[in-house]
């Protein structure tokens, strides 16, 4: 099935645009989990078991799994599966923010899709298309490009004046022009006015936005500024807000139902 | 030790400017390998015994150990070992192309540094400062900032012009700026002028370099463009034309030769 499509049956299905970020950091895990064998999967379990059907994705950053190294990973792996088998209509963003010269690329896409098994990646458009070329490949998946990222520096490089465009527009001016139809984008929800300027360049892409928890960005901004058309077409994720608190399954609904407010 | 002082102590000593890359694909090792139980270490542990006293560093690109799963990854771990174990004096860059958001950075330098305990990273500065921080921590450590990519498609999106200075040069300016002495710079060997430019900003920064093997780069223009003013400073990477020959010593030999020549 193509992502899209998986995509869209879960949003209509859980009546939600809310991302959950599976970030899982050993230091904050509760007690209780940590005294079991696997306590990074045991923490996910229980976050998606909370979430499932307030969510339209799920995403782990594998940053958070390969600090544990070999062990962390098996754990990721874990999750991976459980989703897989449990929760099959849910789709899973593995955030690796991968790139590298075709020939290595192909490697990051094998990893991600016949590994991992992810639904979707992120990656850096920043060597150019032929770099993209072997995740695109995956015609089921979906490839999300990183336009612009959610942190306070991220205008450094980012923001660049070319032609009167900033370096993220005249990029995105560019991959509209690429014909696949399985590219996603990414928008930090920190800078909705950029996020509205790329959302208007590519009106019918699937987008993932990420900050409306921990790095404080606003929901009504976010939401206005993201969704297309049919006030779908976007996930907003929240990481640390909703599976580091008391209880990730109000948390996660309060986000779910103030993203929908905004739509 | 600092990444600098061992670099340098190994040039001397193998009078040699060869980064060999560890891009090791099961698809291409040899049959009498591929029977043992950990095909992919033994193939590198071959390698590194027959090049140790001929190259600067190694240089394993995890996507390759990546695209086999954790597999893949515990015989990353124990190539690493071995390299730490039988050949310390030798330092390992880990080339990961990572970048992500600063709590997220923290996590990937955590992973580079304290579990696959190398000595050097690439990463992508896209992000700005505030997401190489993390990694700039660990001050014994060379961080890697990828500049300019090897591959035919990177001018897209790397030699924009900026107030008529190509994006890549545009972000050097910047960098230089960046008061860390443990950031090196990477420029492809495909684009000698680039590099030569790059190299200008940056007199004094240690640079890693690939593309002079596989991608046909020409090593004379490469090194002289590459090396700094004592004739060092520089490591240029060949992975595929050395590991997959059939006498990875002779290959690795011709290529230290060949870059000596033009230093």
């Amino acid at each position: 099935m193509k992502f899209t499509q998986k995509f869209n049956n879960i949003v209509n299905k859980n009546n939600s645009l809310l991302c959950v970020g599976l970030d899982t950091d050993l230091e904050k895990i509760p007690k209780r989990i940590l005294k079991k064998k696997n306590p990074i999967f045991e923490f996910n379990k229980e976050i998606i078991d909370a979430t499932h059907d307030l969510v339209c994705s799920y995403k782990p950053n594998i940053a958070f799994y390969e600090a544990y190294g070999i062990d962390g990973l098996g754990q990721l792996k874990l999750t991976m599966q459980y989703l897989q088998k449990k929760y099959p209509e849910i789709p899973t963003i593995l955030d690796a923010k991968r790139a590298d010269i075709p020939n290595t690329a192909r490697m990051y896409a094998k990893a991600a899709f016949d590994f991992w098994k992810a639904d979707a990646i992120t990656v850096f458009p920043t060597l150019g298309l032929d770099s993209l070329l072997p995740f695109l490949e995956y015609r089921d998946k979906l490839i999300i490009l990183l336009l612009k990222t959610s942190n306070p520096d991220s205008p450094t490089f980012q923001n660049f004046s070319i032609n009167r465009k900033p370096y993220y527009l005249a990029m995105a001016n560019i991959i509209k022009t690429w014909k696949y139809e399985n590219i996603g984008i990414f928008v930090g929800s920190t800078y909705p006015n950029e996020l509205k300027r790329v959302r208007d360049i590519f009106p019918d892409h699937t987008f993932l936005s990420a900050g409306i928890g921990h790095q404080n960005a606003t929901i009504a901004k976010a939401v206005k500024s993201g969704i297309n058309k049919q006030k779908k077409g976007v996930m907003f994720n929240v990481s640390r807000h909703v599976i580091y608190s008391d209880s990730p399954r109000k948390e996660a609904s309060k986000f779910r139902d103030n993203i929908n407010k905004y739509r």
